[in-house]
């Protein structure tokens, strides 16, 4: 299988594509193209030919079909909120945006279920479902794209109790390289009825089709939720406290790592205090208040055995939310106090009983590279852990490059991966055959069958062949 | 693509196949032959032409690369606890067993996850798993071997909290049929890498590959455990009641539907009583035996107000055994009460707002019918039904065949499957085209490019190509 061959958006192109889906939906003006070029990764931005919005499914399975044809690469869009570059138009071609796709089609109350287009935003999305009692759990931090979440099977602080993306969504619709609309999966929770192919294509990154249509899974909103901070001394009692909080059967909705440095710049949020060292941010919930507070006492003994130096529990609604918002607004307040400085985000992933060792290697590449500091945070109750290196210029770009293979190498050697929910996108193709070994072959032949003229978003999640 | 061309077992294809698994563990004694012919389905036998037993996955990948050479279909075997003919041998050849591949490779107890072989059942895993505190938790009733429950995505009672077999798998080790040994899915929990073709394998029947080995996550063992027993007068409140029960955030362990035939069946059995009508069946799990008490509080609450006739919980474990006793055994059961009748099962589900259509349209088809009984016991919790539909004779046979018929278009028509559970094997081909649409279509293409030979258990999950 050789590099695909690809074809420049001709005139021509872009008259069909505005018969397809109407003149005011296509776009070369720059500022389109400049809007559609990056996603909110470091990787450097590139710009589309054109760039187009559909409205509706069967104009996504036509413009593929048209693109197919002319050989035009198709890069499809979300939000652009992804941290591997994703969604980068590299080969130029099209940019087929599905941001006007973004309705609800139908609340499926009593299934807990919602059907929904893949434009609609995460947090549009739950707040939309808030009157039902009802939420979409996989909690990725930005307004993510409900489809670029499928598409990378995105994750966050909630999958530790209710799984990623991929374990919260029933059935799809997909447009295939040649124009074929089909649905993969049923709304039915318990499906053992052919080859799995909801799951095949949620996590392929646009690579092998466009998600037009998604039914999700829904949870009930917790009647009672509590907050915990507890802080350790080192990164040996704070890991083990996670393993122990994982096997007490408390079922925590979160379990996050709050490494030295981000503690410290969280500690600037008035009102809060999560310790001079390590950090563990907790959450648990339940339907009834006596069982968060039994639950509450529970974490404490273990922590204080575990060798916490203090534990904060409560169940206060704005504490609660204020200490989740200084979580989620780690990053922001790691740029506003680095304003000169850029980020490179690290995402591995290692079986918890693998966190120690991971932790302490990390500590210790820092170390070797001069000491300097990585902000790790990390959804430790899956063994995901993150890290923002900072740089400047080539120069120390050149060492977060660095840092970040050292890192990924060992999540691998550790039995772990190489992206725990950011996706492979551009940025990880590198570590693929590390990764995957023969099974990589196996990717390569699916795509070959699904996207023969290599159309769909080229130059992402897999290396090019050798 | 054709009908697969096979070629009859040889002489040289034995010898050669004696030289890779070793004499001892090849056999075509009539009995060894008679063992592997059937499932415990009502699908008739077919005999294999000779039977092979591995014992490593290198065995297994170079016995399918010597059959694919060979043009000899292979059908794989687990325990043969199958109810869909998914391991009987249609088209003759090898059936390679891998009941000799039945040890534990290795227990992570700190990360929840056990590495076995495909050979293990798993009523023999779960028993050696106590000691840690843990246990695997898809429940196919039966003591199905792991790589039979991965192959056929089994699920059962537990699945409505744990999910099913695919949600408890983290990697696999597969052999393809061109003797390639690939490993799919990794040891974190979390994984945003490639494509997803450990579910891809998952479910797959043995069609597109055999899995080897396995990781599968575990759980830890409940604290404190209930059984709950509510009976009702009408299908509507029952079902309702699932649905409430489904929205209080209770997350039950198990939540069970038992029809009119079946609840007389049970109340049988010394010192149970499931009422004179339909009964759920429910199970609560928790870290502390107030949490416990509370549960079962809210549940009583909540089947009172739906309109339960009665409610009976309780936290005693020698009871709380005895109703699920009576529950997994209600099958046999039912053949004790019946020794002259054989039983076809049947296997739907549909999303949980569609349950009591569904079972309102089950009981008018077995009217219809002539009043046969049905013995319906469903996982409710998750929209799955099961029936035993006794039948005799041809013509009985006949009706059996009509009524699963009109059940499964019901179940597809409602947004369902034709399989929650048992897969598709032989028996429900012939749904596939109507549940799955152009999907199929793509399905057929995946199997054309792992398996172009079609060696893999031939005949089931797709049907023919007409």
């Amino acid at each position: 299988m050789g590099a695909p061959q690809f074809s420049p958006v001709t005139p021509e192109f872009i008259t069909r594509l505005q018969s397809l889906v109407g003149e005011a939906n296509v776009s070369t003006r720059q500022a389109d193209i400049d809007l559609h070029a990056h996603d909110e990764s470091h990787w450097p931005a590139h710009p589309a030919e054109v760039v187009a919005w559909a409205r509706n499914a069967q104009q996504v399975a036509e413009v593929l079909r048209l693109a197919n044809e002319a050989r035009v690469p198709v890069t499809p869009w979300g939000a652009g909120t992804s941290l591997e570059g994703n969604s980068i138009p590299l080969q130029g071609g099209l940019v087929l945006s599905l941001e006007q796709m973004n309705e609800i089609v139908k609340v499926h109350a009593d299934d807990f279920q919602v059907t929904v287009q893949p434009g609609l935003g995460y947090k549009d999305l739950n707040e939309k479902l808030r009157r039902y009692g009802l939420f979409f759990p996989p909690d990725p931090g930005a307004n993510a794209s409900i489809g670029g979440m499928l598409a990378n099977n995105a994750a966050g602080s909630r999958t530790v109790k209710y799984g990623a993306t991929k374990d919260n969504v029933l059935r799809i619709q997909v447009a295939l390289a040649d124009g074929r609309l089909i649905e993969a999966g049923c709304r039915s929770v318990k499906q053992s009825s052919g080859y799995d192919l909801l799951h095949l294509f949620v996590g392929s990154e646009g690579t092998l089709g466009v998600i037009t249509e998604a039914t999700l899974k829904l949870w009930p909103i917790a009647e009672f939720s509590s907050a915990a901070i507890a802080t350790f001394d080192d990164t040996e009692s704070a890991v083990e406290t996670v393993v122990a909080v994982r096997g007490s059967g408390l079922e925590p909705a979160a379990l996050e790592y709050i490494g030295r440095d981000n503690v410290r710049l969280m500690n600037t949020i008035e009102g809060l205090y999560f310790g001079e060292n390590i950090a563990l941010l907790m959450e648990l919930s339940a339907a009834h208040q006596q069982t968060l507070l039994d639950g509450l006492a529970t974490l404490e003994e273990i922590c204080k055995e575990m060798g916490a130096t203090s534990f904060r529990g409560t169940t206060d609604t704005a504490e609660r939310k204020a200490i989740w918002e200084a979580r989620h607004g780690s990053l922001e307040i790691l740029r506003r106090h680095n304003p000169d400085t850029r980020f490179m985000s690290v995402d591995v992933s290692v079986p918890i009983s693998a966190y120690p060792e991971l932790v302490l290697h990390i500590e210790g590449v820092l170390q070797e590279f001069g000491g300097i500091p990585g902000y790790l945070v990390g959804h430790a109750g899956d063994g995901n852990m993150h890290m923002g290196l900072s740089y400047r210029d080539d120069a120390s770009y050149e060492v977060a490059r660095k840092i970040n293979e050292r890192v990924v190498h060992k999540a691998i050697e550790l039995d772990g991966t190489s992206t725990g929910e950011h996706g492979v996108g551009y940025g990880k193709r590198k570590y693929m055959q590390r990764e995957h070994g023969e099974s990589l072959d196996v990717m390569r032949t699916i795509k070959q069958t699904l996207d023969p003229n290599g159309i769909l978003n080229p130059g992402k999640v897999l290396p090019d062949a050798e």
